[in-house]
C-alpha cells in the first residue's frame, strides 16, 4: 500500500530556519533540552512514560536524502552551504531519559537531549510529536485498567484513531498501561501483541438468520467462538447464543463467550448471563463494548455490571477528555550557561536536571525531588537514564511485557488518593532541590538585568 | 528515518475472522457498504469531506505479501485455503463518493462500496479510520476560519498531533478547511503546500540577548523576518522588534511581522500595535499563536484584538472539543436484498443511496433528500459520484486548491445559522425519500418476523 517513503522532513519550518542561522553565526556549542509537560490537568494527577523507543530510533537515523535537500532547495529560503551541512547531518549527542512505563508528573524533566545547537534544536517536532501522543494514551489506558480491575481490557479503537500511525501507537501504549490486546493485526505483528475480535454486526445481517451467522462463526472458529448478540435485540440475541453454546457443548466444544455493544450494559449484562446459566454455559464469558472509556467503565460495574472483560475503542483510542497534553521541549541551557523563557505561564526549569523518587520502606511512592543532573540525593532513585551516547542507544530496548511489568509495579505502589478518575484529589509531591532553585533565581535575576533593565 | 514497511494488514481481526467464514460458507455475493455520521452532535451541524484520495488509493493498492501471510498462519486461526484466498486478493469492487471539500450532515451516506462481501468488509477498517479523522479536521478547520474570517489561518499543529501520519493528514485536511499553509516541511512537500515559520523561544533564549537573536535572524532571512516577542515581556520585546524594523528600514528591507504567543491577546497586540506604528512600520504584521482555536479566536477578536493571521495548532490538529465523529460502516444490501441492524441508537439506512442538494434560485443550500440510488429529484444535484469502478479509480484526483476551492465555495452558500461555533441552533434540514422510507420499513418489518417471531 502507498506510503509516503520517508519522515526526515516531518519537521516545524522553523527548526530549519533556526538552524540556518545559528550555521551562519556559527552557534555549534553544546545545548540541552528538556521535555516536560506544563501546568496541571484538572483530571491527570499523574502520567505513564510512553514513546522513547520511537525517539530514540528517530535520533539514530534520521538524516536528509537529495529529495529532501531538492525540496528545501526549492523553497529558495536557505542557502547550498547549509543545505550542504544538512546533507552530512548526523544525531551526535546524548539522551538521558525516563523509561517508558514509569510515572511522572507535571514539570518534570522526562527526557533531555545534550548536543551542538542545531542538532538538539532540529530533532524538537518529532521528540514531542512522538512522547506527547504515546504518554497520553499510555496514561488514558492506565484509568481504564485501574476502573475496570481486574476484569480484561483490550484495545478496540483502530478505526477511529486519528490516523493509521495512531492506530499503531495506541495499541503499544495502551498494552504499556495494562491493555491485554488489540485487535490491530498489524500492532500484533510488529509488536508481537495478542489480536483478538471475531465478528460484526455486518457479519449477523449478511445471514438470513441471526442463529445460522452464529453457527457458521461456531464451525469454523470453535476455538475461538464470541458472539455479538445485540443486531436485532440482545436478550434474543443471547438466547440463540446460548443454543449454539448447547449445540458445541454436545460436540465437546465450548463456546467462549458473547459480546455486549449496546443498550444498558447493567440491566443486559445480569439477565444475559442468566440466559447463559440456565443453558449451563457457565464458563462463558460475557464481553462489552460500545462507547467505553474510564468513566464509562466505572459506572457500569458500580450499577452491578455482571462483564467479564471490555473492548475499549475510540475514546481511549484518542484519549477523548484530554487528547493532548501540554508538553514542551524547551532550550534550558547553552554554551555551559542555564537559560529560560519568561512567558507569561510558561516559565521553564533551566539547566540539565535530574529526578529523584523516594519510596516508603513498604515500597509505596512517597515524594519526588527534581535536582541539577550532577546532585547526589540521599535515599532517592535516580529516574533519567542516559540511553544515548554520541548518537549511539546504549542499551537494548525492553519488551512491551517488560515495559508493562515495569509500569504495572510501579502503578500499584501509587496510592490510591492519586488515581482519581474525576477530579485531581491531592498533587503527589514534587519539589525542586535547593540548589536548583538557586540556578532558577540567578537565571531569572540575571534576564531581569539584562532584558529588563531592572538591577 | 525507520518507518513499518506495509500498512496492509492494519485491519481489525474482525475483518479477517468474518472473511473467512464468507470464504468457508462461500458468500461471495455482492454487498453494499454506507459510510455516514451517527447522531447528532451539539456543536457540530454540518461536516466538511476529505480522505478519499487516501481511501482510493487504499483500494487500489491493497494486497497481502508472503510476510503478512506468514504472519497471519502464525496466528494459528486460518485455514491454508483462506491464506491462497488472500494471497490473490486485490479489491474489484464500486464506490460512489462525496467529492473532498464537500459539506454533509449526520446521516447521509457519503461513501458506498458495493462488492464481493469478503472485498467490502475488509475495507472497513482503514475506510474509517481514514475519512473519520479527516473529515473531522477538515470540519474543525472549516469553524476556525469563520471565526477568523478574512484573517489568514496556519497549521501548526504538527508537534501535538496523535502521532506522525495525523500530522501530515491535519496538514492537507485544515488546507481543504480553508488554512492558507503549515508549518509542516513535509507535509509543503508532498502535499504542495505553502509552509511557513520562523523561530521559537529557543532561538531567543540561545543569544546573550533578545535583540541580538532578532538581529541575527533579520540578517539571514530579510524576506522573511518575523519575530517572536514574548520570550521575556511581550512589550518589551515588541520595542526590541521596532527597531530591528527600524535598522531594516534603513537598508531598504522591511520587517514583515511579529508573533505574539501569551498572555492577553486583545490588549497586548493594540499595544504592540501602536509600538509598531510609532516605529513608522505600518506594514509589519501581528502574528498570533497560542492555544488557539474557533472559540479563543472569536473571543479575542470579539475583545478588538488587533491580529492579522493566527497559527492555529494543537487544538485544531486533534479537533480537542470532538476529537472523532461517529462515523459508520454499515452493510446495507447483501445480494440484491436491503438489511441493517436495529442496536438501540444505532440504526442503520438499508440499501443503496443517493444524496440530492437542493439550492435556492439565489444559490443557498436550502435541503438535502436521502433517496435510493436509483431515483431521480427533480431539480437536486447527485452528491456521490462514481469514483471507482471495478477496482480503478475512474478519475484525476483534483489539487488541493481545488478542493479548497469547492469547499469555500459551498461553505459561503450554507447560511449562517448553521454555522454557530457554540451549539447547534438549527439542524439543516435532511429527508429521506419516499420510496427509501418504504424499503427501510419494509427490512425492518421483515426482521421483525424472522427475528423476533413479531408477524
Amino acid at each position: 500500500m502507498h506510503r509516503i517513503k520517508n519522515l526526515d522532513l516531518l519537521i516545524d519550518l522553523y527548526e530549519l530556519t533556526m538552524a540556518a542561522v545559528y550555521f551562519e553565526k556559527e552557534m555549534f556549542d553544546p545545548a540541552t533540552f528538556s521535555l516536560f509537560v506544563r501546568g496541571n490537568s484538572p483530571s491527570r494527577s499523574y502520567f505513564v512514560n510512553a514513546g522513547l523507543e520511537d525517539v530514540l530510533n528517530y535520533l539514530k537515523e534520521l538524516k536528509f536524502d537529495q529529495e529532501d535537500l531538492d525540496y528545501l532547495e526549492r523553497t529558495g529560503l536557505f542557502k547550498k552551504s547549509f543545505l550542504s551541512y544538512l546533507e552530512k547531518f548526523q544525531f551526535s549527542g546524548d539522551v538521558y531519559a525516563l523509561p517508558e512505563g514509569r510515572l511522572f508528573f507535571s514539570h518534570e524533566p522526562i527526557l533531555e537531549v545534550t548536543a551542538p545547537l542545531i542538532e538538539a534544536q532540529i530533532v524538537e517536532t518529532f521528540i514531542i510529536n512522538a512522547i506527547n501522543f504515546q504518554s497520553s494514551i499510555a496514561t488514558k489506558a492506565s484509568r481504564c485498567v485501574y476502573a475496570g480491575w481486574p476484569r480484561k481490557l483490550v484495545d478496540f479503537s483502530l478505526r477511529r484513531t486519528q490516523g493509521t500511525d495512531a492506530g499503531m501507537k495506541v495499541a503499544r501504549s495502551s498494552f504499556i498501561g495494562g491493555f491485554k490486546g488489540t485487535s490491530n493485526v498489524l500492532a500484533g505483528k510488529v509488536y508481537d501483541l495478542p489480536i483478538v475480535g471475531t465478528m460484526a454486526h455486518s457479519f449477523i445481517t449478511s445471514f438470513e438468520k441471526e442463529i445460522e451467522a452464529f453457527r457458521a462463526f461456531a464451525e469454523i472458529f470453535p476455538q475461538n467462538t464470541v458472539l455479538l448478540v445485540d443486531t436485532y435485540d440482545t436478550i434474543s440475541g443471547a438466547k440463540n447464543a446460548a443454543k449454539i453454546g448447547k449445540e458445541m457443548a454436545e460436540q465437546e466444544r465450548s463456546l467462549r463467550g458473547v459480546r455486549l455493544d449496546s443498550g444498558n450494559m447493567a440491566q443486559l449484562s445480569k439477565k444475559v448471563r442468566r440466559i447463559l446459566q440456565q443453558a449451563g454455559l457457565n464458563d462463558t464469558l460475557i464481553f462489552a463494548s460500545g462507547g467505553f472509556d474510564e468513566y464509562k467503565i466505572q459506572k457500569v460495574i458500580s450499577e452491578g455490571a455482571d462483564i467479564d472483560s471490555f473492548g475499549v475503542g475510540t475514546k481511549m483510542g484518542v484519549s477523548a477528555d484530554i487528547p493532548y497534553l501540554d508538553m514542551a521541549y524547551k532550550l534550558v541551557k547553552y554554551a555551559g550557561k542555564p537559560v529560560l523563557k519568561m512567558s507569561p505561564g510558561k516559565k521553564t526549569l533551566a539547566s540539565d536536571k535530574q529526578i529523584f523518587r523516594f519510596v516508603s520502606s513498604e515500597g509505596k511512592l512517597e515524594k519526588d525531588i527534581i535536582s541539577l543532573r550532577e546532585e547526589k540525593q540521599k535515599g532517592g532513585e535516580k529516574l533519567l537514564k542516559k540511553r544515548m551516547e554520541k548518537g549511539s542507544p546504549v542499551k537494548e530496548f525492553p519488551s512491551l511485557s517488560q515495559i508493562q511489568k515495569v509500569f504495572l509495579d510501579e502503578f500499584s505502589r501509587l496510592d490510591s488518593k492519586y488515581k482519581s478518575l474525576e477530579k485531581v484529589e491531592e498533587e503527589y509531591p514534587v519539589y525542586l532541590s535547593p540548589e536548583l532553585k538557586k540556578v532558577q533565581s540567578r537565571t531569572m535575576h540575571r534576564i531581569r538585568v539584562k532584558e529588563l533593565g531592572e538591577s
